[in-house]
């Protein structure tokens, strides 16, 4: 979840985000994932999504319901999960931090750390914390081998947050911000690494 | 941050909390705090302290204003991170997995946690961010020796809150849920061990 990024006031000038592209069903979710992609939930607006999408907040409401309800319907984790996994085990570790340091940049926010968010809210932890377990965690655990595989699983996972959640929070003058990601594999893979080869 | 113990309503029936017990700030400061440990913050209602505290919801606006300005004064991670921190460098890795998994115990939630969820919040995420610089990372970095300190003590940070953030996604009926604490210290030490010791 971006913590800096992005206009404050969820209005469309969203990096990669053009106003008036598209419209309809489609045209909103896709504002509506790049706006909760770039900011924190509390910070999205419909108003905001409404006009990246180029539609009537009215609109949103009618197809969508509640923001909450929005939120449910774009939050999916497969796509990330798809870059975060494509390496073999032996080298899984490296490929991890070096993805999410990469998705961070493309997307302008974390790929992950929604999920940690979504906590705060009955309907959204139950939805996505199903999706979360299937998408990443459950995943992850079938790419395992060894003892235990499903607690990894869950452990690997909970470094990729904690890798989101203190890279947002330090930021923009922390330490974390200033190194490369080549440096932060070089401390933070090698834990992940262990999971990957059984702990 | 607890996610799934406590009552969902706010309600005074909080482990260890007795309503009408103590008046005036103290009371409604030790309240507070129960109540945002114990709960998402979107839970957490006014209503809900006043009613632990034992004193009137007019009250507790009165004397700290809107439930963030109550959530900033409440807000510290002094005591957790003189806990988390009590142990020598050389098994600080294991201590601190250790502490985790009892202070989640004792307390019903997450000591840490609570920083990632002020994310969505301007002003909280200004006071937050500053305090759990000050109390947990920059409190670890100068106990930290060799090169590169700042940014393991941010890296140890974001393990300590993944930690705590796939314990709460995972629960009640994740692997780590059922896994005891020592074999989480034996697979998720290593990792901040290795941090702790240089990277």
């Amino acid at each position: 979840m971006s913590t800096t990024e992005g206009p404050a006031d969820g209005s469309p000038a969203v990096p990669g985000t053009e106003p008036g592209t598209g419209n309809g069903r489609d045209a909103i979710v896709r504002a509506a994932r790049r706006a909760f992609t770039l900011k924190p939930y509390a910070e999205v607006t419909m108003r905001g999504i409404a006009a990246a999408a180029g539609v009537s907040p009215s609109l949103i409401v009618k197809r969508f319901g509640s923001k909450e309800a929005l939120f449910n319907t774009v939050a999916d984790f497969g796509a990330a999960a798809d870059e975060l996994f494509a390496a073999p085990p032996e080298r899984l570790g490296r490929h991890l931090v070096l993805t999410m340091a990469e998705l961070r940049d493309r997307h302008g926010g974390d790929p992950l750390l929604r999920v940690v968010f979504s906590l705060g809210i009955e309907d959204e932890r139950t939805l996505l914390r199903a999706r979360f377990r299937e998408q990443v965690t459950g995943r992850l655990a079938g790419a395992l081998s060894g003892p235990d595989a499903g607690l990894r699983a869950e452990l690997i996972a909970g470094q990729l947050l904690g890798l989101g959640a203190t890279l947002s929070l330090h930021r923009p003058d922390g330490a974390s911000s200033r190194a490369s990601a080549e440096r932060l594999a070089d401390l933070y893979a090698p834990g992940l690494q262990r999971l990957v080869d059984g702990g």
